[in-house]
């Protein structure tokens, strides 16, 4: 009996990192190459086949048992049709039928996806979020993004754009997002923001450890602000926890709507480990109702760099 | 061939309102008769025996052709275990067993689920979200309930509670609300909410045309409200646009973490009709990202009162 392996591709502007996994969930191969995304669409889709080609060359499995290609692509796009509209980090990568191109070009099935969603799936199927029927995964990263599992599969809606939780408004009103609205969550909590907020009360004239970083024009890091934070500045303090507090409102109403088991916290961010979840975590408790008992866990994502790989591949069996 | 027909128990604290649906759809049967909560579980569950009975006897559908029955009922429960935990309006309803009861006493299949739960699945089915694989819907009366669509199912959740979205925090450190947070939406947007924010601003001195409510102390309902600022008072039309806002901000919400294709509005509220339905669809067009179409079209619920009957008797035949 053989045992089927799917391959995963996770394209980014900057490196496409590849790698198979085997029928019991485990990755028996991982690798990477330079994106070279300068070189235009065919270029890229090349790059992707030359991937595909030296997982086959090199894993030491049978071609005949991998049985298919998962892709995870920076979006807009549709999972559907296969195609991605616009990927800002990919010149030339405007309405191109990619998973109809890389199928002609390896002869395997091939499934389309975007990152978060199979952040979400690879966490759901082998990381932090195994055993959980329905969980909902956060990307806190320069953005926020997010993937949402019910009844063991990917959630994606009407329009494919499910999970958008970056966007959900937590403050009426409030800060304005690159997306048109006002209160974005994304305003708040992701890294960028993190940094911005600090930024803009030192320039405003609040004291803070991190004031040199401004008054000698380096960027700030949101592991900047989370290190300033731990080590008891004001500002970094009272900035951080903001970011928790609105990131635990995200979680009481994704609670209410979906009653999910388990809501999960990936990307960059986590970094920061405890620092992050212990807060979210008390935020929630003191916000969400006391009565009945149906808090979601609140858990720390655990595959870091791989799970764009796994999930990719995870999406190529159920796809 | 035969073509199935299901019973639908409407059980509320004063009437049983009850009906057969058939193949098709449609209501061939309606009636109700009262809940006489007062005498008890055991007198109450003689009564939706009653109802079903007077179903077969008067519905000239033969017996054979019913093939199930379900029943909405006030919670919190789990259509799980078909246990209802309490009913504040039914006496000696505390972890009562009634589907499998009521399984006993009528020789049929029963499936058990909560009211707003069951006006989804009867707008989904045969109302104003006909043709909508997602959809979510929020009934807006004494509280704010609401129920979850996805693929064509209800999404009840880990826990069974989804779709509590009178408990969305729209308002970070609001108004406290009985369940023990703070903001919920149901504060904001309920009838009971709308009526009791005009009767407090009017005790704190603001004027208003209905103030002669407050200084007869006869009480203020949401259609008064809504009566008040259709004809231009100040007050009423300052928090019916509040109420408005809040809901399309919950709106806003769900399309980001679901991208449902249609959210509607029912229970008493919709009442008011496009004085309520204009101000959500403008908030929310105001609000939500303009970039990608994704915003889910608002509607009112179509089916009224039938709706706790069409819905127990559409879970009948899933279940």
């Amino acid at each position: 009996m053989t045992k089927p392996c799917t391959i995963g591709l996770d394209l980014g502007g900057t490196n496409i990192k590849f790698g198979l996994l085997d029928a019991d969930n485990r990755l028996v191969y991982r690798a990477s190459l330079p994106t070279e995304a300068d070189g235009g669409y065919a270029h890229v889709l090349g790059r992707l086949a030359i991937a595909v080609e030296q997982i086959v060359q090199e894993s030491g499995v049978p071609r005949a048992e991998i049985i298919g290609i998962g892709l995870g692509s920076p979006g807009p796009m549709s999972p559907e049709t296969g195609i991605v509209h616009g990927a800002p980090n990919l010149p030339g990568w405007v309405d191109v039928p990619v998973r109809d191109d890389l199928r002609q070009s390896t002869g395997m099935p091939v499934a389309l996806d975007n990152d978060a969603n199979l952040y979400a799936l690879a966490e759901y199927s082998v990381g932090a979020g195994r055993g959980c029927r329905h969980l909902v995964m956060l990307t806190l990263g320069t953005g926020i993004g997010g993937g949402v599992i019910l009844n063991g599969a990917l959630h994606r809606g009407h329009f494919g754009n499910a999970g958008e939780i970056g966007h959900m408004i937590v403050v009426e009103d409030g800060r304005p997002c690159g997306c048109g609205q006002r209160g974005c969550l994304e305003r708040y909590a992701s890294a960028v923001s993190i940094a911005e907020r600090v930024a803009e009360a030192i320039h405003a004239g609040r004291n803070s450890a991190l004031v040199p970083f401004v008054t000698q024009a380096r960027p700030i890091s949101s592991r900047d602000v989370a290190d300033a934070a731990a080590a008891g500045d004001g500002l970094a303090q009272q900035v951080w926890d903001e970011a928790c507090r609105h990131l635990a409102i995200a979680c009481v109403n994704i609670q209410h709507l979906l009653n999910v088991e388990c809501i999960l916290l990936g990307g960059g961010l986590i970094g920061a480990g405890a620092q992050l979840l212990e807060p979210v975590r008390r935020h929630l408790r003191e916000r969400t109702w006391r009565v009945a008992k149906d808090a979601p866990r609140i858990e720390l994502a655990t595959l870091g760099d791989d799970a764009g790989i796994i999930g990719a591949a995870a999406a190529a069996r159920t796809g």
